[in-house]
């Protein structure tokens, strides 16, 4: 056996492998795999450095397959190259309690790096984790000691490159210049609808050069040793690179090959049967893998174990020479733990009628926490001035400046929270990104799949209410809170106050499993009293005598509902004033607790919040909240129209 | 006075009128109107084709100020250009009730063609009115005597090029060649967080080549003849064109011009009276307007008068060649009115155990409709197929056919969005596209511009439930119907089966004030014995016996109650089956057809729907729900283990 014969089995038993996978399921996508696996086989077999034994390896190269239809190429990989996926795994593709579903899921299969299936998304992270390792490589490589050398290989396709996000996100990336990126465009002309003719006619290199990418063709898009090549030549680049395979969809199987037909259906038996024969491959068994070519496969395991073992004497070697980097090199990349006592900087503001915005007290935040936090890094979507992002004293991210924690994500919502995600799976740095909340429409998927991923992105959404004013309805979130409040595994937070603000944050940094929405307001709102229990997602902030009315809000209207019931109290009513900045963290309260800030047997109770009232009755019979689209004028004139005043709360607690 | 000194007059008229308004409303944005005053003063008074007094004159041209916080430059040139708008609704500008909002708003504010502010949004708006002007072209014009003829002309900004939906709609608009878009491009080099070169920096020129666009350079963007006669070469070039025009932001204002200080707040009264003085311009009084300047912007009512009367001769002249064109042409472009008797072409379908997914009926409400209805154009995000939004018959609306009804958007969800609204907006065309559910996220701002600005888009949402099965959570929507309902002026329609389906369709087509959305089943469905009262919101579909017990559900979820409540009934329980496919429609309902269907005195109410539960509180006490990501598996396995079997339901409602 050639080594060239080794290599075309090990391509057929990646396309073959995926394809019988899809069979076996009766679902999914054969064309993608069997038309890309000449370049996975690539990446995987020559450049990509990893440990199928230790898949979190922090020194190791990322692989993305942002078409995450072909999930059956990347579970082939994995299970090939020594992963923990066996092959009974591939053979219960798409099945129920799986680890192998319809998409790639992150942190339910090992091995995948991130969740892929919406296109654009793939494209997205894996901008974040090049800006990530960029931002790692300046803060603590050393000459001579290149702790940080990621690459970020992606296989992208037609799907990706038309999405508006992985636009967005190519622009940032050639203006920043991520060398460390390598894509692979699966061209392989046909999307679901049919020939990319039919929509996609652009000159994609040539788009690609103008963001300032490297752009390279390979013709065969099965010749190895062309990609082989481009990716070296990629590597020794500063620009992010391009490189387009021309390739054939479901390459092999004699009618369907090169046609929509290849992309999202089972080949049926005959047409697999036929596809087998074509390429020199046997049509039994099902799921075929040649002792020589899963040897050649594994050497991967030995491969990644030198890998890490020579990282592990980098480490070792950097951390006696630089022992404090060294350290903090362990703790926050390695181990990925805060550093102890990280809470005592969070700053407490006195009582204040006047107070603030709580988007200045989040800046204030972000700022108290920066220095004991370096990991701390994020920005805005060309918002920084009034999203309150900005870190003092650091300079921008940029090409020249990649140690910089401010982050210029320009107008691109989008790309923005895609990127976000990708720089939180890679590890070392906590991200966050801001704009308006009305904005989180823009980049709601990439919100989602934090939420479905478990990365712990922060998203910060300032401007969160008609409070914004003159801008206007098109700029006012009325249904935004609550229908993030409906992603689940998404925590929600809209701080009344200050206290609050920075108690929100606490929350938001130590939840590492998920991510976490700041809601913020633009206008100022009182600093208040209270001993701030965001954590504890709603807390009684004043009992006014003994209870028989509940006033609850969120926001910017705690503060209204604490002045009417001091106008109630004065009446002779008892009231309690509950905050509530979280729906999500409430509920993961224990029933005790819960019984304790809303009694059953307290039934009066009204929710005064300006948004949605969708939802509200969970905790309360009567709500005062928006059901229309906002309106341009003052914000105080808003509030007054919309009913936010402290006399029609005071009005509507009287009708209880 | 020489005309170029009246022009200059002109355009300080129009800077000063802006800066004047944000001035007064101590908010807003000046920097854009001072910049692009030139751009907008050569668009409206040498080219743009409209009529001041009938601003819904079918025939004219479209402007659009993409970068719609700009607005005080639009309110000028309306209030000049002689429409509707008073010099004291300019100083009235971003103040409760007035006709000048923040950000420009279709439908309150005679003369304004789309709503912006979201970027990207009015470019991709554009995109779909040349579309719809293509498309009606190609069905209308006769030789010499051509009726659609308009040109879309818009303002774009760095913001607008930056958004990911811009991207894909210049792409497809590339690719459809759609020469009437004339796009003028306020190249200013400022963004909110500073100069562009901190995140913008890609050769934005060749990424629109790149697209297929004819793009034009003007140095100096207050050059009105520079502009001019590039505008004069976009509309012989059979491409969009893009024409960069090289601009200052705050022009005039001389500590704040070209910088992000002039971008977004009032210049204040010492900078503004500088900025007066600079350019030669009266300090007082405020909202100066020259008699000279009115009368020469008052010449577009008597030469919109002159061109609304020739195209109406023109009208005429083809109504007596082509009779029946002719008609055609004044009920569904002019009048806009659907035609008599449509109904009755929608298809009925008997009972059937075995049915059809919702999707597969929506296709052939479609066909069934398409041949009475020529206005129902539209497509898919590259899921054709599986949307079933095919016209048979009908080519595709391709560059060379664009008279083809059946559109191929692309993996381009955000733009279609955004494409839709534009070719609803421009009028002659019913557009309606289709992508799954869960991409709904992708293309949210859109929906929400729809609900907001009254346009009849039609959003086709397919596989609307974890029935989608094996394509897993990245696919499944949870969250989604409840985040659409919470829309306001969105009606979401979920049809329980192919007969509710038809009668969905009927809802969206008469419903032109606001976007519909369809949420459709991939999975078979059973077509039920119903009277499908889907105006209704929600109604009885079955009692059995005096109910006790109220079963409610909606699309896939209505057969597994109505089955449940045989079971039920065969237990000697009295219960109802009530079909919901709109909450919209059912609390439009009067209050004594909401107790005829939900009677408060039926308080054992149990609510199904394969989605997030939040909201069905309202209705019923029992919700079963999905509150979690979905599952990859077969859809029977999914519904099986998440409780959505007859036995759960069953079991359920005895506990109720």
């Amino acid at each position: 056996m050639t080594t060239s014969g080794l290599q075309s089995k090990a391509i057929n038993t990646l396309r073959f492998l995926s394809a019988d996978g899809v069979q076996k399921a009766n679902s999914g996508h054969p064309g993608l795999p069997m038309g890309a696996a000449a370049m996975a086989y690539t990446v995987w077999t020559r450049h990509l450095r990893h440990n199928p034994r230790n898949p979190k390896w922090m020194g190791r190269d990322r692989f993305i397959l942002s078409g995450g239809h072909g999930s059956m190429l990347l579970y082939s990989l994995l299970h090939l190259s020594g992963y923990d996926l066996s092959l009974e795994q591939l053979q219960n593709f798409r099945q129920w309690g799986s680890l192998t579903p319809g998409h790639p899921e992150y942190g339910l299969t090992p091995g995948v790096e991130v969740t892929t299936g919406p296109l654009g998304q793939g494209f997205a992270n894996g901008v974040g984790m090049a800006i990530a390792a960029a931002h790692l490589a300046a803060v603590f490589n050393k000459p001579g000691h290149e702790l940080v050398d990621s690459n970020i290989y992606a296989i992208v396709t037609d799907g990706d490159l038309m999405e508006g996000v992985a636009s967005e996100a190519a622009s940032l990336a050639g203006h920043l210049s991520l060398g460390r990126l390598i894509y692979l465009y699966d061209d392989n002309k046909i999307s679901i609808d049919g020939s990319t003719d039919l929509a996609f006619t652009e000159d994609r290199a040539k788009r690609f050069e103008a963001y300032g990418w490297h752009i390279q063709r390979v013709e065969d898009g099965n010749d190895v040793d062309a990609i082989d090549k481009a990716i070296q030549a990629a590597k020794t680049d500063p620009r992010p690179s391009l490189i387009l395979c021309r390739t054939i969809i479901g390459f092999g199987a004699p009618t369907r090959q090169g046609t929509q037909k290849a992309h999202g259906e089972p080949l049926g038996d005959e047409e697999l049967s036929a596809a087998k024969s074509n390429l020199g491959w046997p049509q039994e068994p099902r799921f075929l893998i040649p002792e020589d070519v899963l040897a050649f496969f594994h050497k991967a395991i030995d491969r990644g174990r030198e890998l890490e073992a020579d990282w592990n004497v980098r480490c070792d070697a950097y951390a006696r020479l630089y022992p404090e980097p060294g350290a903090e090199f362990n703790r926050r990349v390695i181990m990925g733990n805060l550093p102890d006592g990280w809470e005592s900087t969070l700053p407490t503001f006195p009582a204040d009628s006047k107070g603030m915005a709580t988007r200045a007290a989040s800046g204030r935040v972000i700022n108290a926490l920066a220095a004991k936090l370096p990991e701390l890094i994020g920005g805005s979507a060309d918002l920084a001035p009034s999203n309150n992002t900005k870190i003092d004293g650091s300079p921008a991210f940029q090409k020249e400046s990649p140690e910089g924690r401010n982050f210029h994500f320009g107008v691109r919502e989008h790309a923005m929270g895609s990127i976000l995600n990708g720089m939180a799976v890679y590890g070392g740095v906590i991200p966050y990104g801001g704009t308006f909340l009305v904005f989180a429409d823009y980049m709601r998927s990439a919100v989602r799949l934090a939420a479905l991923s478990h990365y712990p992105s922060i998203f910060i959404f300032t401007h969160d209410s008609v409070g914004l004013g003159e801008d206007g309805p098109t700029h006012q979130p009325i249904e935004h809170l609550t229908s993030l409040r409906l992603i689940p595994n998404l925590v929600v937070v809209r701080p009344a106050d200050a206290n609050e603000t920075a108690k929100a944050w606490k929350v938001a940094l130590s939840r590492r499993d998920g991510p976490t929405v700041l809601a913020l307001t633009r206008q100022n709102v009182p600093t208040l009293e209270t001993p701030a229990l965001v954590e504890k997602g709603a807390y009684v902030l004043k009992d006014f005598g003994a209870p028989e009315i509940i006033l609850m809000a969120s926001g910017s209207e705690v503060s209204l509902i604490l002045e009417a019931a001091q106008n109630l109290a004065n009446e002779g009513r008892g009231v309690r004033v509950v905050s509530f900045p979280s729906w999500e963290l409430f509920e993961k309260q224990d029933e005790a607790y819960r019984e304790s800030v809303l009694p059953k047997n307290i039934q009066k109770r009204l929710a005064v919040e300006a948004g949605a009232t969708l939802g509200w009755e969970r905790y309360a019979k009567s709500v005062i909240g928006i059901e229309r689209f906002g309106a341009s004028a003052p914000y105080k004139i808003i509030f007054e129209k919309l009913g936010f005043t402290v006399d029609n709360i005071v009005s509507k607690a009287r009708e209880l």
